[in-house]
């Protein structure tokens, strides 16, 4: 599938339960073409910092973040296109810490979405200073999109706390931090609801702002995000753990061998299956608040299709 | 001058003219007990992030940013009650853009405010993610601060432009960029006026702002802060081929030793100050628009004192 590589094949997923694949890549593909107007041209100076931004910005991948928000929006009645901006900055913010993780000082990754990561391309310093212009173009698309100032300003407040020190940035501090020691559940919990829970709550938080949802619904599907964001790191682990690397693509077994604190590592294969499956269940039991749950409940599924 | 350094004897500035340093100090104090408040616990989880931000965004500085903030509201009419949060970010995200511009891939300083840099005291992993967790910061407190949601998202604009691939990140990518080869006029100001006058323009057009200033006093205070941001850099470019290692905080002829590309190495000694001193007066030209002036004056002459 070129452009969309990410998608791997659904492995044992629920049977009844239809695949959002399709709806995804649907949606992804529309993301891509607004993304590829929001970021800055390839020409435009300083060009290489462009380049790198639209290179790791417009990676293959799965957009699951947009998706997520995309789809709240949706459940509470929204357009897509009230949306379509602010599942533009998710992804941003998404890159952003993607690229910083990946830089040698931190996780010192080659391989991302199956490409050479950021820093191998570019160099090390670009990279960070591309990590840091999609992350203020993340917040300037929020501050500026079609929206009314009450709704920007809370959209904002929301990710920047996302971002910050007790969400994905505190979450990967201390997975670095926890490198090579013995994981024990709380910093496991900590690691995974920060790195991957914060961001994905956001996005749908956001999500259901902007499509017009009452402060409850809002509420209930950041819960939503929440689970769905740990349930996705525990797959993530699982595959990490016994996938290959052309679905994971990167390293197979990296995390293992670098001493990362995983769901697998602590709990086992099977105790870290159930979890991932109850943790959906605990997610999808939060969309009782919103009408139309189709795209939600199938993403929430396949966080974990991969390894159910 | 303990928990003062970077406030130099001035040397040579014109008769007449009070010196603004007292008033500057008074101020640094007051925004540095806001910041401390402002800034997370140095023992919350994680520690060591919260620690490393504090220890950058604490560092003796002359809070001129807040500063520009701070006499910008009140040129217009503000309370320093109205300005002080977003001062504080300000000096949050200048912050940030030092963590990350000293780290060894960018340029590699050891020094900075006369204190070993971030990432020489709690390594390069936690220099990157404190200076991400500064920026999510700066912009949180933007969009939190006690205004009303137009004016919050208005800042919110004004700084994430300054801050991204056309103002501070860029500048900073063509700097490196340009490191080792001639440099040419037009290059020079580009880097100049994007690595420090985007945020001085953006102090000010906030301090406006946030103190209730009308669009044209917004739009003339921003020229006023993007010239004084250029004479500033001019004067620093001075400074680091003339300066002392202790007026600087960091090693002197540094600029010139790594083939930085400066106002002196471009136009000489003689022409850049004339340069500066005609900065500055272009610079003060834009506050017909303001009542009260004589702060922001003074912070104007105070750019250029310590070489004029």
């Amino acid at each position: 599938m070129p452009g969309l590589g990410g998608f791997g094949a659904g492995v044992g997923k629920l049977p009844g339960v239809p695949s959002v694949l399709p709806e995804l890549q649907a949606l992804a593909l529309r993301v891509d073409e607004r993304l590829d107007a929001l970021l800055p041209a390839p020409d435009r100076r300083p060009s290489n910092l462009h380049q790198a931004m639209r290179y790791s910005c417009l990676a293959p991948g799965k957009r699951l973040r947009p998706g997520l928000c995309l789809a709240s929006a949706a459940a509470v009645g929204g357009r897509e296109s009230d949306a379509m901006d602010a599942a533009c900055a998710l992804e941003m913010l998404h890159c952003f810490s993607l690229i910083h993780d990946d830089l040698p000082a931190i996780d010192d990754d080659h391989l991302r979405r199956g490409r050479p990561t950021c820093h191998i391309v570019y160099g090390e310093a670009i990279a960070v200073l591309a990590g840091d212009a999609l992350f203020a173009l993340a917040l300037e698309v929020l501050a500026t999109m079609e929206a009314s100032p009450e709704v920007r300003v809370r959209a904002l407040q929301i990710l920047t706390r996302a971002a910050g020190s007790d969400g994905l940035v505190g979450g990967e501090v201390v997975d670095v931090e926890a490198e090579g020691s013995e994981p024990d559940a709380d910093t496991l919990h900590y690691i995974h609801t920060r790195k991957t829970g914060a961001l994905m709550a956001a996005s749908c938080e956001i999500g259901a702002l902007v499509g017009g949802g009452s402060p409850e619904q809002v509420a209930a599907l950041g819960r939503f995000g929440l689970d769905l964001g740990l349930a996705f790191q525990i797959a993530d682990d699982l595959l990490n753990e016994l996938g290959s690397e052309d679905q994971l693509g990167k390293a197979a077994g990296s995390d293992r061998a670098r001493g990362k604190a995983t769901y697998p590592a602590l709990y086992g294969v099977e105790r870290s299956r159930e979890m991932a499956r109850q943790t959906v269940d605990d997610a999808i039991r939060e969309l009782g608040t919103v009408r139309d749950t189709g795209l939600l409940r199938g993403l929430a599924e396949f966080s974990i299709e991969r390894v159910a």
